[in-house]
């Protein structure tokens, strides 16, 4: 998407440990209009599924899976990162250990928000090792519901998230597939 | 606001302890035609004024905000709730208490996102003791933006956090106001 990898060359920093910031339109910052594009793109390629839900995780996917959902018309489901007072019932649970904050936690969903009539889609901000994503996808094999696909918005193509997902024959869409990095560029895959 | 309250009691569950679980269509599944209606009436109770940002908090708040912010044509900014490897430079922090689990946490926001130029509503799914809301403003505060005012889904008109911040003289506008709350019954204020 070529408006995303513009703005990535334009606001994103990159920093020491492969990290690359983008806080300032979409993970902390939001640009809405940037983001309006990305759910259009998101749409167009995931047209013609019989997608009802989009499943995101807590906290930066939201409001990207929330502005997405008003192309694809279905509900958003967010998987939450730890046990909550108010989140009782029957819940499936899975591990996820994150690169950002070098910890596991549970990650849970009411059991209640996706069954085995359910059509998935998965939308994420970034994909690089691929754990988020993998918790994700092994939350809705145990809902039974179908898993139709994966909207990323920035892929690390240098770790192995991507390809271990592809490998899994799940349908990945990255809008930017980052293959390199240094302190001083980017280069995307074409 | 009409819809929201015929929504509330119709789909929403009295827990003990005062919890009014809406995970259903708000704040674990989304219903994004309905939180299109909030944004719009927010828009609405809002309108005329000079806003520059949405601000809003981590997790639940992001998505309402996202959608809002559509009507505002302006980007969103998410406080964070734990310190980050990739959140660097200068944070404006404060503490807030959770309700919900029970514990204090530090809520951090970078500085290059809000300034003294800046017109911030702020926007959240949930009022009741108002620790969140009070975190926000203490951030704007700290930040020299001006604060046009706060935007609330729901609520808890029983828990002192709408009487708090209505008396610190900033406009507070939630679509539905709960005055009380038994296992059985809810009432909403006029």
């Amino acid at each position: 998407m070529q408006l995303l990898k513009e703005r990535i060359l334009k606001d994103g920093t990159v920093k020491p440990g492969s990290i690359l910031k983008v806080d300032s339109f979409l993970n902390h910052q939001m640009d809405i209009s940037l983001i309006n594009e990305i759910g259009k793109e998101f749409k167009n390629r995931f047209s013609g599924l019989p997608i009802t839900k989009i499943l995101t995780i807590e906290a930066s996917g939201i409001g990207i899976a929330c502005i997405a959902a008003q192309y694809f018309q279905v509900p958003v489901v967010f998987a939450k990162k730890a046990q909550s007072m108010n989140l009782d019932g029957e819940m499936y649970t899975t591990k996820v250990e994150s690169f950002t904050h070098k910890k596991v936690y549970n990650v849970i969903l009411s059991k209640k928000f996706l069954g085995s009539k359910d059509h998935v889609l998965l939308i994420d901000d970034f994909l690089a090792n691929g754990c988020a994503l993998l918790g994700l996808i092994d939350i809705v094999k145990k809902s039974g519901a179908s898993l139709e696909g994966a909207g990323i918005v920035i892929e690390k193509g240098f770790q192995e998230g991507g390809k271990i997902i592809r490998n899994m024959g799940i349908r990945l869409e990255s809008l930017a597939i980052i293959d390199s990095m240094t302190d001083y560029s980017l280069t995307f895959r074409d």
